[in-house]
């Protein structure tokens, strides 16, 4: 069942009042993979009273110290955003963006949908690990959802996606090349390997780094790299950062 | 604006934080006009609490005593259910009730939407000033939503209605005819008119009535009467109960 694949990871909660009416709504749409990383309040006993009967779901809940433990494994990572940024990032509908993730899990690739914190969303570091993001659309001038209606717009669209057998995705890379996707971990290693290659060539100031990093890693995420990829371009870095071959005298 | 002739009825709640919950989801989505029936917790912290910002839809809740009081002026109302019932009642998904609610706001006519109490929802009788049903998808095992995520689902799918100008209603009686459609209240007040003929003419048996009442206010209730034929079958009532006049002789 594709909903299993499906994970909604919330980043630094602060209320548990939230996380159950989160864990209720998940359940509501037949979600049950709940993630919380470094969540302030939990367990606890507003978590259970808002949870009104999903208490399974918090009792399975995964809790990570860190946002990369909590998709390392993740082959697409969505975050819900509100605001409008600098730099475009990928920006989707709930319904289309339920369509991915769908579509996504169908084929049995593991999906996260990120959470931020209640009162300052995902961050820019959080959001460089989404390959899409996610808006709701809302009143300009009032636009901050609670945390657990937004999840219930998305876990509703989820249901709404897999209702309508919505999950005819178009072919990606790994569909394409006949290989694995790769995972987020896989990636955010290969972004860590190139930051240290281009400090190293002087090509990236390490003190003026954020906006060309991102830029970098705005466009990778767009390609859904598979995990052959991912090895092909670290072979690229370590080899040119090696020593020349003498020439052949 | 078509949303201000949109009102959000919330019919006989228990807990403040839900009517504070509303009012916030209403709000992210551009809604304005929260009433309440007979609500136990109101005005009260907890509302205010959970409005978070939404305080000013608290100060002008309308506060009734009845369903019929919150709604006696409208002339679309739709209820939110997720029960199976045993007479079937028009039921529509969320996208599709929220177009009709925009549809009909948007020729200027009052749309109230009703949620009932949290544990058993709407009533029977108050299902029946209903002309339209409308359904969230969820999980059959448990498909209880809280109230102020129910209200953000309706609500969002209301904003994204009018983003996508999905306005284009299909010709109804008013248009066709070119006069108002009757208003909730004209239509009870008829309901009750024929109650009353049909007791005294036999063919309604007062102890035993509740099927059939019910499935003749279903079968007004799709028509979308327009005053003057509420006013024309009134006509017809009052006739058929005065005494015969005497034959010409």
């Amino acid at each position: 069942m594709s909903l299993n694949h499906i994970r909604i990871v919330l980043v630094h909660p602060s209320h548990g009042g939230n996380i159950g009416g989160c864990a209720r709504a998940m359940k509501n749409m037949g979600l049950t993979r709940l993630v919380l990383v470094a969540p302030e309040e939990f367990p606890g006993e507003e978590a259970s009273a808002r949870a009104a009967g999903a208490d399974d779901l918090l009792a399975q809940a995964r809790v990570c110290a860190t946002l990369d433990d909590a998709i390392a494994d993740c082959h697409l990572v969505i975050g819900a955003s509100a605001r409008e940024r600098r730099i475009a990032w990928p920006m989707l509908a709930p319904d289309e963006a339920a369509r991915r993730v769908v579509a996504a899990a169908a084929t049995g690739r593991e999906v996260a949908v990120l959470f931020g914190r209640e009162r300052t969303g995902l961050s820019n570091d959080e959001l460089d690990r989404c390959q899409i993001l996610v808006n709701i659309p809302a009143n300009p001038e009032f636009s901050s959802l609670n945390l657990a209606c937004a999840v219930q717009v998305i876990a509703y669209e989820i249901r709404r996606a897999i209702e309508a057998g919505d999950a005819a995705a178009p072919a990606d890379a790994a569909e394409m090349l006949g290989e694995p996707l790769a995972t987020s971990g896989e990636v955010q290693r290969f972004y860590q390997h190139l930051d240290q290659v281009m400090v190293a060539t002087g090509f990236l100031d390490p003190n003026n780094p954020r906006l060309l990093r991102r830029r970098i890693m705005r466009l990778f995420n767009r390609i859904e790299l598979t995990s052959n990829e991912v090895n092909i371009l670290r072979g690229i870095l370590s080899a040119a950062t090696q020593p020349l071959p003498k020439p052949k005298s």
